[in-house]
């Protein structure tokens, strides 16, 4: 699957974005519109934080629409813990666009990121309502992708075309990350269309699947922000239908352009200095397998101790073994970046400079072999800085 | 419960200590052995990481001993990851001073702290026995809390006098923390002596339940680390046997030192500035509370802020959110230090300067109330600091 990291979200046909500077944050864009010319089918997957914001309530009740017809993301203030208040102004901002674009409420998602717990200026959004829409353009996304950022230090886009058995439709996507890649990340949102036409309900189901895959493989199930949501839309605008047979290819490249976007999110982590994919192999089950790499994945030790290129792989195995999974413990093997560290559960012998060396380059492979069973799974994470203290430090 | 911190394991009747220095580190000493004169009935809560250290195996078989009458303990090197060579080395110095003190090799427990996977210098340990046995005293409690230290930056000891329906009793203990105080936590030791006679299986239900309302406060549940441990032993040297009717304040005594000892580790968890008490109330259910608690405790994005005076709320209702447990938004309020941050789920409308001083003071509580139930949880954490990521950077 090529793609293509210059597009995004008006890459599909029939999708127009624009972005414009509110007010909210100081002095960079902070609300993008996303506009579909067609009523589009939209799918979503929603944080599962108790604490969720305002505009994922709104927007978990519209994704349920027929026709979804636009998009509004503001960054800069998320819109979470502002109780009814902020409710009522997600409420409002739906309204007024879709006054604006003339349709209904409930065919307009939103969504936040920034601060939390500072009620959203909805008037200032509101009032650069009418420049967005004036501005929208089908060379928009880029863009959109830049006034949905926070802390992030640059924009993630890309996108791909998919032979179809009907003809060619294309697929583009934009994210956002910030906040350490952990399970108290901070807000994710992502965004992808296309101008094929697909049932609502493969969609949704589509989305779920490549999300478990790719956004999921870099956070913890149930261990979401307040406004994590994933949004896709199908606006047929290809005249391309995807037919039962085309939902493989489909999903191939939804799934890689899922895939992109949470890697571009990793790489992007706060204070981040090396891209660290964790491999669980020899697993009875892919769950086992996750959970251990999740837990080395998340644990300050190991983050740290890849920051400074310690090659501390007792840390890993003291991960590994508090991840909940039962294994023998004689039966592992440790790789860094393909130096043996860890053989049958002890040291390998290779010397510390050797494996020191292995974890110089900033993007890593950390494999953990068990001897259970033939199940795998892959979660992408990046180490622990001082930069990710500083940067927590300030923030609000 | 007025509880002495200059004193230790040696507090109680018929208890003896020494420590020396063997080469395992560099300068300081780095080995312990604690003595019973008389037959000790043991009791030991332990780690339930799969890769857990040689000596944690070994112990778990002997704490079933009818008597213990030795505990011998090095810092430096964990033995975890070593293998079946580790294994051997473990039982080899059980079997060793078992002979020095004329007992069963079964009757003599070990514990070791330090660097996991390299194997332990079993004949330095063994070549100090005598010397160690030679300086045994009764005010070894000192010497043998310092020589169990890593990054610690000092000795955590504590003991009191209890008043029992046959008289009074001593109890003491210490322990070592270092590491942060995370599920991914470095190694946390703790042994604990009372000269009462106790009976074995109860001695064992009064540890685990402190344990489960102190130690397993500062840490989470089965995330714990190769070679975490917590050991009691109780010789009966006063004389006085605990009845029935003394457990309840036996309990009490054993809670307060187990909390007592808790605090310090955190107090001194690695590179820490601030003690936190994470106190969540009007949950359904304790495990609720606690569950919430452990959370935000866990939280590096709360512990950042918290090092930086940064009074983010967001972040603290962002970590209850995804905790697992289902509640009303819109019924939370928080305090930082008594300072009401959070009303019903929003801003409480105070300054956030005013925030921001009730972080400076070193101890701060974060009390979260839910209006859920009556049921509440303290769960005690330390913030994340620039120094954290320095110590472990360099750690190996």
């Amino acid at each position: 699957m090529m793609l293509d990291k210059t597009h995004g979200v008006t890459w599909a046909s029939g999708y127009r974005a624009a972005a414009v500077h509110c007010g909210i944050k100081s002095d960079s864009t902070d609300v993008a519109l996303l506009v579909s010319d067609t009523p589009a089918a939209a799918a979503g997957v929603f944080t599962t934080n108790v604490c969720c914001a305002a505009p994922v309530l709104v927007s978990k009740r519209h994704i349920h629409s027929e026709a979804v017809y636009a998009i509004l993301v503001n960054s800069g203030n998320a819109n979470a813990a502002t109780g009814e208040e902020g409710f009522s102004a997600a409420v409002m901002c739906t309204e007024e666009v879709a006054y604006r674009l003339q349709c209904a409420p409930t065919e307009v998602l939103v969504a936040s990121t920034g601060i939390i717990g500072t009620q959203l200026p909805g008037e200032k959004i509101i009032a650069s309502l009418d420049m967005l829409i004036a501005g929208l353009s089908d060379t928009g996304g880029q863009e959109a992708a830049e006034a949905i950022l926070t802390t992030d230090t640059c924009t993630k886009q890309c996108a791909c075309d998919v032979m179809l058995s009907g003809g060619t439709i294309r697929i583009g996507g934009m994210a956002k990350g910030s906040g350490m890649i952990m399970p108290n990340m901070a807000t994710m949102l992502a965004f992808i269309t296309t101008d094929a036409a697909i049932e609502r309900h493969l969609q949704q189901q589509l989305l779920e699947k490549a999300v478990r895959c790719s956004f999921n493989r870099i956070t913890v199930d149930g261990d979401t922000s307040t406004n994590d949501c994933v949004i896709m839309l199908a606006n047929g605008a290809s005249g391309i239908q995807a037919t039962e047979q085309d939902l493989d290819i489909l999903y191939e490249a939804l799934e890689s352009i899922c895939i992109e976007l949470a890697k571009m999110i990793v790489r992007d982590g706060e204070g981040a200095t090396k891209f660290v994919s964790i491999n669980v192999e020899g697993c009875r089950t892919e769950e086992d397998a996750e959970a251990i790499a999740r837990t080395i994945a998340n644990s300050p030790l190991v983050k740290t101790a890849i920051y400074g290129e310690n090659p501390n792989w007792g840390r890993i195995l003291a991960a590994a073994g508090r991840a909940g999974v039962a294994y023998d413990q004689a039966g592992v093997d440790v790789y860094l970046n393909d130096v043996k560290a860890v053989d049958s559960g002890c040291h390998a012998g290779t010397q510390t400079m050797v494996l020191a060396d292995a974890l110089k380059p900033s993007e890593l492979v950390i494999r953990v072999v068990l001897s259970e069973g033939d199940k795998q799974a892959e979660v992408w994470t990046c180490d622990m800085t001082h930069a990710y203290v500083d940067i927590n430090v300030a923030y609000t």
